[in-house]
């Protein structure tokens, strides 16, 4: 038992996620960590999770179950839709890609308001950022504001004690290199993040989607070798 | 195909939402109802739910599943926590009781958002009302008001697509007695649908908890005898 006070940290085992969750330990914060298994293509990210979550010793490590596949209408839970890879700076910055998954964290979120609210934590982190982004709905600032809005007027531990919710959004405006920087900075090792939407079968990533494209550069920005190996290394 | 705007209706298999379907139907709507098993003390009401599911020929009824005992705190997911029986009206009106779920029709809303995202519908009907009912803080017209506006602003669809989502909560100022009225005006057979927190091994109401005893009184109020079978009738 400590007298920290308690939050839950989002986390995928991404990049950003990861980078968070040290941001959090670094406030103070006694951790809790919750992760998915929503039917996305590869559960890499699920291990890397796990690790990174234990690497960080964080009190509990909660992997929800819930099937989002039932529902489609993305790349990432729908193995028929191909994830698009070597977009150009133009095309990435061309409307919200088919690797969005809707009401995804809109979802992932009230999960992390349910677990608060029997926690008795007022704090929750999300790594989501607006900057070097892929464009996604639910990683805008005035989403997330919107959210925390209606999370304060959701819950008994809200409404009827008082417990005011905070949704903290630390890497919000900062750019990948940025949150590689201020990781690095945390002492984070990134070696057991995973970022790739579409990893071989033995967890490697592609080095092509938007999302290895955005990472690839960020380590690159910091001069720094990204720690993970890529289909190219084999 | 029909040229129907189709809607999501959150469908427990209870006396509310089985109206909310009989009145999102007679508007027009082409209906989609959305069930969840997460843990609740019994599933009868699921039985409930696709029962009338069935009985009013919605398109699709999908059940998700999600366990919400692994986070606890409420009566309904705990079955070591009392469902409170016979209590006054007075004890009735003081807080929010042991029976709410946390963050529950936040949950329930989500996996609805993204629903509705996927089938390109831009309705979501949900029968929560404000009046008879047990002071759950995510059954008020601020909580739903404060939704709507965060959802308009997580899916592609809302923001990209201008597809303006509008969660209707048609029992929202009705009292239970008006809500039966309402559906009986409607047609409906009010025999499939379960209310009971704490139904026995057979699936008979108790007739005392909260929700046994509004929906009792909603009955009487109508001079209408509840169709369905209590565990004192046994």
């Amino acid at each position: 038992m400590t007298d920290k006070p308690k939050a839950i940290i989002l986390l995928s085992g991404g990049l950003d996620s990861t980078t968070c969750l040290a941001i959090a330990q670094s406030e103070g914060f006694e951790t809790y960590a919750l992760s998915f298994r929503y039917g996305q293509r590869h559960s890499f990210e699920l291990d890397s999770a796990t690790e990174v979550a234990k690497q960080f010793g964080v009190v509990k490590h909660h992997i929800a179950e819930i099937d989002l596949r039932a529902f489609g209408g993305s790349a990432l839970t729908d193995a028929d839709i191909e994830v698009p890879k070597s977009r150009s700076q133009e095309e990435l910055s061309k409307g919200i890609p088919i690797t969005y998954v809707p009401a995804r964290n809109t979802i992932f979120l009230s999960f992390a308001l349910a677990w608060a609210e029997v926690l008795k934590a007022s704090d929750i982190f999300i790594g989501i950022n607006a900057l070097d982004y892929s464009g996604y709905p639910d990683c805008r600032p005035e989403y997330i504001e919107a959210y925390e809005k209606m999370a304060n007027l959701a819950t008994k531990e809200a409404v009827e004690m008082g417990r005011k919710l905070t949704i903290h959004r630390p890497l919000l405006n900062l750019t990948k290199a940025q949150i590689i920087a201020r990781g690095l900075k945390l002492g984070v090792d990134y070696s057991k993040t995973i970022t790739c939407y579409d990893p071989d079968s033995e967890g490697r990533s592609c080095g092509q989607c938007d999302a290895c494209q955005l990472r690839l550069k960020g380590f690159a920005v910091n001069n720094i070798a990204d720690p993970i190996v890529y289909q190219k290394d084999k």
